[in-house]
């Protein structure tokens, strides 16, 4: 017989079916009920033995963490807490887990830290949170995919390995084929990279976006979805040196019509996930609310993670300009008693303390600032027509989430050649290195606009996880690549 | 008001509609007839002009590649080769193009060789045939997401910086955050690798199935589809140095479960592609066909493009043994006339005219080959139960296709924890760099296998494109990281 997977037997099954389901065992009580879990969703199935007709060798080796086939006949459940469960006519034990060596490890049913659980990500997977966690960043990959094509949107994969070195986003990672151990040298005596794999230095890419736009002129809507990297010494709760980005590019697209954009997939993606997800959801949500009574009221988030979902799904966000943001900040009597401990005006970057206040004390719910001032802003951002002389503005758009900060960063391109190449001799950008990127601007150059989502800041949001480490697999961090 | 795109009005948009549309200039003919294209449809507009109406200055500037925005109503076609065009009222330029400088270009309308167009990636999107590859690339990508997650299973990223180098599956590249001009050296004077980002080296992934597999021991279905890297000095039509795998892992199957769903997995691309990209199929399928004809008879293609996706909707694939296989290559004419090159006996890896004769010649069809010679195949396949002694073979299978060879690999893991440790010794890997792989044969060890399906090679397949640089945006090979 076929196994059956367990969503399966919970949701579509009818009692009376004799069946096999195959998975791991996260509880055996009382030497009758075993809770088995194959991973197809959070509910493990309540499986009955009646031990007197099994071998005590065999319910010896029904321990937790271990592999068991059970065949047996769906019924209606006895006690409280499902619907149905299996009464077990016969046990396979596929693979056994030693319970001495189950205790040191994440699989031991009781509450671990989220550090102890990183330690072994290759074993956090069978736990009830990370398979919540991994099931729902599947939910979002999904939804991103489903969003875009749908809207006749095309995937374009963007190049990893690259010799570009323009967008200045931060610190690169090189790759090498070189032995490091016997650098080969020029007559000069630096690095001869005319031996390297691509003949030249290379590093791994920091955005997409460029390349994106190269396939948007042409294609007309197009998006990356691949890893992006920084090579950056933070060791915080929201940076990865390795993490996914997607990136939208959109032909004829103006800032208005960009922001549209993001919000109507920001939606759409917590929809989906509450959609497709919700006992996933449900205890994510109820972990957090345990988590939250652990700390002081002041600290405590205003709305839980389903509250907050549907809040970000049923409001629109507030759309203000730089400007006007300095000028909430600065009529804030948050200001005006000197709470901030950053300076507040116009010319200077917001920092972190000034976007939370407008997002979560201000707003309360997303905020999309736009039209920055272009002294900090990348040099592909359009100019703003109506700029003040010396206030130049661009028209950039950053998405602040509460309790995630910029979860969107976009703008429209300066699609005119001679201002993109002001500004390339402004931000010390060589043409020759971007003449592909320029000749876009010679050959029916048209407004464009797009913008990127850091994927897993969607998925912290979406699961309420809040640390980034927990929403990717296997994080990439200083000093960390393990498995 | 806002544009519509092409495929809309080509597909959905009722004659007498007045509609903006925006793309670029294909053609202009006799100050008339404009071909506008905008990347959703590799069909262009026809837009007719009365040029008695429009400022000459205007006209001259309606040149291949310009940018234009036209207004006006949508009439049935008065010529042939299409049902509906668009009379325009209103003409806008939105970006130029030098005649002079677009003739010097893949724009022109004329035939170019796929070397130049490569040379241009930046601009061969803009061409029939690259944009017709690049939105088959996109559908056979989202065929595959769908495909997944359809069935349950959850997207997993593997990582793409990795300290692990156990698969041995070929040259890896090296990512360093290391100044290359000053490496630090430790006592013994080697690279001290304790300054790098992350404390040790580390390489570009070649695989992500070891880490696949630690999410499939517990979520039950996963599949991977990242990037993944060979450092290969190889400048062949078939190989890249940066290319994308998807990389699904399935607990509880065996070698059978696994070619199932890789052979539902193929025709179901297939099938999609068919059904959803039938204008950009058709232009491929006839530009395929012309250029058949510039071959000698002997070297045509038997089947159409179209013709080769309906066989493999249609057909069962062969499955044979590689012992059987030999035997078929051993008893065939070729073999007995001295048609093959290389040698051909038990032990010996198939070379490529192998393959090719099995599924050209003998089988006329995708083949799958079972069960290779353990030797030849990777440390973790798992170990056939009814192996000869000196004759070990494992449960791998290779799926090659006509015209693209190995299209997928895969097997059936080793769950045995001894069988494992024995194999590790016997290919020189040392079981402290894989103590997170041993693990999960530790803890609920279970059956389980998976496959590799090189992602551009089946975009060759669906787009009958020969060199893999064309289904790729920006192909990265030895001496090539241009974009």
């Amino acid at each position: 017989m076929k196994r059956t997977k367990i969503i399966d037997v919970l949701t579509r099954t009818e009692v009376g079916t004799e069946l096999v389901v195959k998975g791991w065992v996260r509880a055996f009580r009382s030497n009758r009920f075993i809770q088995l879990n194959d991973g197809s969703t959070i509910n493990s199935l309540q499986a009955v033995i009646d031990f007197e007709n099994f071998d005590e060798a065999v319910l010896k080796k029904i321990t937790t963490g271990a592999a068991v086939g059970l065949t047996g006949v769906l019924i209606e459940s006895q006690g409280s807490g499902q619907s149905v469960e299996l009464q077990v006519k016969e046990v396979e034990i596929i693979g056994e887990a030693n319970p001495d060596d189950v205790q040191k490890t994440v699989m031991q049913p009781k509450k671990h830290s989220l550090e102890f659980l990183r330690e072994q990500a290759h074993l956090r997977f069978r736990t009830n949170v990370f398979g919540a966690v991994f099931r729902i960043r599947h939910g979002v990959s999904y939804a991103i995919h489903k969003f875009f094509n749908d809207k006749g949107f095309f995937y374009i994969h963007a190049p990893i390995i690259t010799g570009s070195d323009a967008e200045g986003a931060g610190e690169m990672f090189h790759v090498t084929n070189l032995d490091m151990e016997k650098l080969p040298k020029n007559e000069a005596g630096t690095v001869d990279y005319s031996e390297d794999f691509f003949g030249k230095p290379v590093n791994l890419t920091v955005s997409g976006q460029l390349e994106a736009e190269l396939a948007a002129l042409a294609l007309g809507q197009v998006y990356t979805f691949g890893p992006t990297f920084r090579a950056e010494n933070s060791n915080t709760s929201r940076h990865l040196a390795e993490f996914w980005m997607i990136e939208p590019e959109v032909a004829f697209n103006d800032l208005n019509d960009n922001m549209d954009l993001a919000e109507e997939m920001l939606k759409y993606i917590c929809k989906y996930i509450v959609d497709n997800f919700a006992d996933d959801l449900a205890f994510l949500n109820e972990r957090e609310k345990a988590e939250q009574q652990t700390k002081p009221v002041n600290e405590r988030n205003e709305l839980t993670l389903l509250e907050r979902l549907d809040f970000v799904i049923n409001n629109d966000f507030k759309r203000i300009t730089y400007t006007e943001a300095i000028d909430v900040l600065m009529n804030s009597n948050h200001y005006k008693k000197k709470k901030f401990k950053y300076e507040v005006n116009w010319g200077t970057d917001l920092q972190s303390e000034h976007e939370r206040y407008l997002v979560e004390k201000e707003f309360k719910r997303p905020v999309i600032i736009t039209d920055y001032p272009a002294a900090f802003k990348a040099f592909y951002m359009r100019r703003n027509d109506n700029s003040e002389l010396g206030k130049e503005t661009v028209a950039a758009m950053d998405i602040l989430f509460p309790g995630i900060g910029e979860m969107v960063g976009g703008s429209q391109r300066e699609e005119r050649l001679d201002v993109l190449k002001e500004k390339c001799a402004a931000f010390g950008i060589h043409e020759a290195d971007l003449w592909w990127y320029l000749d876009t601007r010679k050959f029916g150059t048209v407004p464009h606009s797009g913008f990127g989502l850091g994927f897993e800041r969607m998925v912290m949001f979406v699961t309420g996880m809040t640390n980034i480490r927990d929403v990717i697999p296997f994080p990439r961090t200083p000093g960390n690549a393990e498995f």
